[in-house]
Order: C-alpha cells, then structure tokens, then sequence
C-alpha cells in the first residue's frame, strides 16, 4: 500500500479537525498539486497527523457510549478482570463494556505497536508488565486501543467472530486489583483536611503544624491490605482507650471512617539514590485510582504517637478497578492552588500540575436509603502529584512499578466537601441524618460506602467507576 | 533395603545420645530380643529416632568449621549468593563454604522430602518460594542438609564429582537480598531505647508515652530500599529545620545515624481479616536477619509530626544476608522481661519467648582504624516477636511470605549497650573518640557500619554473620 493512501485512511478514520485538514492536504498533494507544492503540501499533512490522536473530543466509538457513562473511547482506562470462562487478564473500560486486550493481542490487533516485542503483557494477572514499559508504550498502545474502537474503523467492528470474544459486559466479570502493590505511601496534601483535624485535636488557634506548608507530609502505609472495589472489610478489633478509663480496653472499633482519597500509580523502577524532579514527575505516573483509607479513629487516637498511624488503618484500604490514564486527564489540569511561604526550589513546578475531578462519597445502608455524604474536588489540593513524587525521591527512596501514591483525605473549604465523617459530624458532634431516619456519627455495619468520580467539561465526561466497600461485623 | 537397616543408618549417621541409643535398641530387637521384645524395643527405636536431629550439639560436619565460625552444621542459615559462573540461587553457610541448594536439588539429593514434589525453588533468585512452603516443610529440609553434611555421611562427602559442583567458598561468592520484601514494618520495642528518646525529645520525668506499655508501638516503613550487607548508602539529602534558623533548609543530612535492629521474616500469607495468636506466632516466622534502620535524625526530626518517620528512614536500611531459622535459635530461648503493667490477653504469652542473641556494632573510618561502639542484646526487648505480630494482625491485617518485622532500635540498660549514636553521644553531647584521632558525633561519610551477631553457650556458637554498609557522600 502505498504511504499517501496509509496516510489517507488514518486521517479518515480519525474525523476530527486535524484528520480533516489532512484528509484535504493528502487528496490535493495526490492528485492537484504541482511538483512543487506536493512535497510541502505533503510534510504539512504529515505533521498534522502526527499531532493526531484517536481521543479527541469528536471521537466516537462503534460502541454505544450512552451519555454520562464514565468510560469514552476518551478514557479507555485499565483494569484487571475475570469471567466465568475468562482467567484474570487485563482490559479497557468502554461504555458497558470490557474490550479484553488479552484476546486482542493475541489475534494480532498489537502487532504494529511497540508492544509487538513484549509479548502478551495482559494475560498477566496484573497490569503491572504493561505499566511497566514505560509511557512510551502504553501511550501509543492507549492510542491504537482508541483507533480500533473508532467508528470509523471496521477492523474489529465488522468482524463479528472476534468481536465477540473481545467484549464483555461489565455486568458479567469481576474486577480484580489492577496492579500488584510493592510499596504504598499516604500523604497529607489537603490543606482544609489538615486544618479541620488540626482544630479538632491540637490548637484551633495555630491547627497546622509548622512543617506542613513547607513539605508534603506523607507516611507509609500497609500495601497488603489494599484490596479492590466491592470487597467487603470486617469492623476492626483493637485498643482503645476511652478517656474515661483508666487503662485501654479491647474490642471492635466504635469509631470506624473512610477516608476519601485519589491514588496515583508509577510506572518505573528506580534506583536507590535517583531523584525525581517536578518537571519529571508525570511521566512516571501512569495513572489515578479512587482510594478509600479506611481508619478506625479510636484505635489510631491511642496508638499513633510517636511514630504515625498503624492498626488504625492497616486492616484495609480499598481502590477502584480501573487506572484512569495521565493522558484521559490532560484536558482536566489545573492550576494548583497558591503556595505561600514560596517552597523550596526541589518543589517548585511550572505549569498546570493538578487536577479538576469531581469527587462524592455516598453511604448506603442495609435498608437501601443511600445518601451522598459530601462533594469534593481533587483540585483542592495543597500539594499536586508533581511535588509528592519529587519530594518522596529527593532523598534517594526509589520508586516501583505498581506502587500506590495516595493523596490523603480531600475535603474542600466548606461543610458539604469534607472527606471524612470525622469532619463532616465534627467528631460526631452533628451527626448526619439518613434517608431512612437512622443517625450517623460513624459507619455502622452493613454500611457500604461507595466513592465516585469524574472530569467533566463541553460534554466529555471521564470518571473513574466507582470504589465501594461493605463493612462487615467484627469476626 | 529393610526399614530396620533404613533405620539403623539413619542412627549410625546422627552419633547424639539419642541416636546412640537408637542404635543399641535397633541392634537388640533384630538379632537378639525374644519375639515379644522385638516389636517392643523397635517402637521405642522409632520413637527415638523420631525426636533425633542432625543439629544436635554433637553433631559436626565433613566440612571444616573453625572455632568461633558463625556458621556451625547446627546454623545452616539460608541465603541468596551468585557467582561468576553461577546465576542467583539459594544457599546455607556452613563454616567458610556455601552449601549449593539448587545443586543438591538437581542432583536428587532431596528427593526423599517433602521438597520433592515443589520444584527446584533453589533456583529462584529470592528465598520466598521456598520460606512460603511452611515449616512443615522447610524444618525437615534443613534436618536434610544437616544430615547430608555429618561427618558420618558419605552421601556428598565422598562425591567429588558433586561435591565440586555444589561447595562455594564464602569470598568467591556475591550475597543479594535473601527475600523480595513485600511489606516491611519497624517496631520500637526496647524500653531502654524508648526512654532514651523520650529523655531527649520529650519530658526526662515522663519519657515513655501513655500507650507504650500497653502495646508494641510499631510504624510501616519502606520495604523497597531495604538492601542487602555490602550495599553502600548515600548520605540523603532534604529538608531539616536548624533550631536558630526561620525558615527550613536543603542539603545533605548532618546527623546521619545507624540503628541496630534484629529482623524477623514471616513464611506465610494469611487472609485479610486472620488474626495471629502469640500462641501460634512462631510458627509464622521463619527466621532472623540483622537489621540496619540507617536514620537522618535532622530530616526526621522536621517531618515526622503528626505521621511518623518517612524521609528520615526510607532512604536505606541493610539487612545481613543470611537468615538463622528459629530452629538454629532454639537452644537460646529466654524469658521475656517482666511486662507490668500486665498486658490485654490478646499479647499475653506463655513459655520464653524471647532469644539471648550477642549485638555488637563496630564503625570502621575510612583510615581503617574501626572501633566497637555498642554491645547489646536482643534478649532487652520488652515486647518479644510473639507478641508483636500478635499485635500486628489483631485487627485483621493480613502477613506475606518475606515480610521484614523489625524490633526497632536495640539499646540495653547501661551506656555501653545503646544501640544508636544518637544515645551513644547523647545527641552529640558526648562525641566519641575514633582510634585514629577522629570524633563521632553521628557518621561521616566514608564510615562503614559493621553490625553483628551471635549466640553462644556450652561451646556451641550461632551467628548471623556481618550487616555491613558504607556511607557514601550526598549525590
């Protein structure tokens, strides 16, 4: 085939403004055009198509995308799953479908793409091979997943054998944990969330401790316990010492939260001694996830001093299944709020370095009354990702592929956007009112308490599903 | 062959009482006993030879092991080495050799264990496979290498052939990480050490904290730059607040420290929501390493409110390169000191539970004039391992295979036995004076830390060989 005709499909499959303008500047270089103005003509249409992205805003899929679905053919995030008839193995998110990747490159849909040499990375039980290639393969293999699922392309739309063994309804899998976590770390980068718990427990005069606007505060955290999205988590069993008493008791937590986080996932080991810069940082991270951090305020209270929380949070954290891409959020960057006194130069940045997505957290008890609890933002953030990453590594701690990066509650400036019950009953203070007439200070058995959240603006919406969790009566 | 000459083998290679005995009785019931005797004296044969190990006191081995090794036929400590010609592997150290597992493997030499049936997991490049198997498997495989290597037994010992192949010398060998490290937490066990700290930082009159008797205080740290014996370590750089200074500062950290810790690594995955008892415990831990927590005492002293170290540690920490299982460690078991108040029952335990294990670090000044500057013991700590991972999993928290638990840093009661020079010099206060003229305050670059340990009694020494690293200059 000859390349203007390559060309002239690429730039057809892709209808949007630059494919467009190609499409002209390829028929008029082919068949108008002087010997002259061809070549140049040419090189334009050429660039205009490497510039091209199958995620464009106008881009739509042969698949039924129904409005408000958290999952575009501009999203395409990554997950792990299994079926019935299917082992674990990686896919995409599209509409109410899964496209199974594993099935994909196997028939051979990869074989052009620089993950042609890798072997099939998504038969792995865990994305963290493929995440592991670094941005310059998963970007452009995001790109052709795009291509495939573009309306335009017949390539696996038309060919109803494969089709069929590559989409899944999403109502028939399970969703796996996405990657194998080596290493977690909690940070403290809400600046309302830090204040609120500040007034609440130390001085409500002076609630913020003097490191916190010179660094990004952060622990780490249990990566073993970190399990995925509907997997329910038992009511811990710990010390408590109620200030009553004169020695601490034991039994089930009475003061059990969740926590309403965003996650990033890095895609690179590093090695010990090597430094991430601000300016570096985003492109070794591959993507978000929601995270609940759920905390037993009562075990955490009496255990945490000196060295940081410990049991009051390691009996679980829960994510949400899909990794939504860097590149599925660029359109979303904002800027990162105004950071006064200046910090120092390893945390300076340039550019638009968080990010606009909205977040909620509904509670729904056993009798189904559910009721959104609070609405927040991720752009509130103190301290974008940039800054985190730069600041984890500045020592020389080496990062892995898979490890989870959490951002630590995110409650916004006022009532309605905390995120945590701690803050939002002030310690159980006011408590909240549910649909079906029961009170909460803190979660009760049977609750679930579902996260969700999306980027949304000229009609695109990409969100991340949801991260729900179920608590369970202590064993 | 008959199982009364299987047997009477088996006697005549482990020379103990109990197998000298086994002898005596095996030789009566089958050539002189009555035929009611016979089945009489052979049960109490094979009850005798059921309890025999090739780890006796007595037992000694083909190989030569000079007075005062570490590494006597009754350690066998497993570990991960590679050579010029041989890929990563495992081993156990005896005298100045390693034995090669993967060798003996494939040469069939454990195929009458139950290692069998799993694969040669000696050819993995960590030890996780093989610890995950349980003790059920690997206690029995250790009494087989220690039977393959008495004196008495020509299995290997006369077999040249083999033999070649499967003996290392120690300094012809690399050490590398015994376990992948999927989690890694430190805990802050010894009273001494808590006091010290809490002397310095907090209130001389008061220096424990409110919760310190009642549970073993713990904190997650960093599994991923945890890094075997050998490894140097540049000196971190960060943030660090001088006292006299209105704003923080960046640079290399200038009270870098060492922290002599003893580490224990589990063999077991557990299901979130199990709980371990001190009961059980032991049977969760597979064995012990040395543990270097290396601390930049300025960084930590800046970020670690209100989470904990972060910064301050997870820029390194060193383990020695082999594992002594708790059966090398039995004939050392002590009591734990006296807890009182007396603790929740879920951290009450019977029997010792604790280990008299010889610590001593040495810093070695690039002028090659080293000096021991602590002498201490693992048997100080107030909190024994039972109890800490009891703690650890009470609310739930689930265990993997190679988790690193560490005691935190080890000090015993007077000023020669502190286990960091933060208490050594009493923050500088008191610098030490070096061999070659040189002062201490906290380590300068191109210090080497030598950590080491063993037990010892009636003759028989178990070591851990060395935990070594050097400080290289900031990056």
């Amino acid at each position: 085939m000859p390349a203007s005709k390559v060309f002239f499909i690429y730039a057809w499959l892709n209808p949007s403004y630059a494919g467009k303008l190609a499409l002209l500047l390829i028929y008029y270089s082919s068949c108008v055009l002087t010997a002259i103005l061809k070549p140049v003509f040419s090189i334009l249409a050429l660039v205009l198509l490497s510039t091209m992205s199958f995620t464009h805003p106008q881009a739509r899929s042969w698949i039924d995308v129904k409005p408000g679905s958290d999952f575009p053919i501009q999203n395409l995030p990554f997950g792990i799953f299994k079926t019935r008839s299917k082992s674990p193995r990686a896919g995409v998110a599209i509409g109410e479908y899964i496209l199974d990747l594993e099935v994909l490159y196997a028939e051979g849909y990869f074989n052009r793409t620089p993950l042609a040499d890798h072997g099939n990375v998504f038969a792995e039980g865990t994305l963290n091979k493929f995440i592991g290639l670094g941005k310059a393969i998963t970007r452009p293999v995001r790109e052709r997943i795009a291509e495939i699922l573009n309306t335009n392309n017949p390539e696996l739309r038309d060919n109803a054998d494969i089709k069929q063994k590559a989409l899944v309804a999403q109502t028939e899998a399970q969703m796996l944990m996405p990657v194998h976590v080596p290493n977690y770390t909690d940070f403290y980068s809400s600046i309302e969330h830090a204040t609120n718990v500040g007034k609440m427990f130390r001085d409500p005069a002076n609630p913020l401790l003097p490191n916190w606007k010179h660094l990004p505060v952060g622990y780490h955290g249990r990566a073993s316990s970190i399990v995925v999205s509907g997997t329910p988590i038992h009511r811990p069993k710990g010390q408590t010492k109620p200030d009553d008493a004169p020695a601490p008791v034991f039994g089930p937590s009475r003061s059990l939260d969740f926590e309403l986080e965003v996650a990033f996932v890095t895609n690179a080991n590093t090695a010990l001694g090597q430094s991430i810069s601000t300016r570096k940082a985003e492109e070794y991270i591959f993507g978000l996830v929601l995270f609940n951090d759920w905390s037993a305020r009562d075990i955490q209270k009496w255990e945490y001093v000196p060295l940081g929380p410990f049991l009051g949070k390691n009996f679980g954290s829960t994510v949400s299944p899909w990794i939504v891409t860097l590149e599925a959020l660029e359109p979303f960057r904002t800027d990162t709020p105004a950071q006064e006194p200046a910090v120092l130069p390893y945390l300076q940045f340039e550019g638009k370095k968080s990010y606009d997505i909205h977040l909620e957290v509904e509670i729904m008890p056993e009798s189904g009354k559910g009721m959104v609890v609070t609405r927040t933002n991720f752009k509130y953030m103190y301290w974008n990702m940039a800054q985190q990453l730069a600041h984890h590594t500045v020592n020389g701690c080496n990062i892995c592929v898979g490890d989870l990066y959490a951002s630590g509650t995110i409650s916004g400036p006022d009532a309605g956007s905390y995120g945590s019950l701690l803050e939002i009953t002030w310690q159980g203070k006011n408590p909240l009112k549910m649909p079906d007439g029961t009170e909460r200070k803190f979660l009760l058995d049977g609750d679930t308490v579902i996260m969700r959240g999306y980027c949304e603006k000229d009609g695109l919406r990409i969100g991340f599903g949801e991260c729900a969790g179920k608590i369970l009566p202590a064993v």
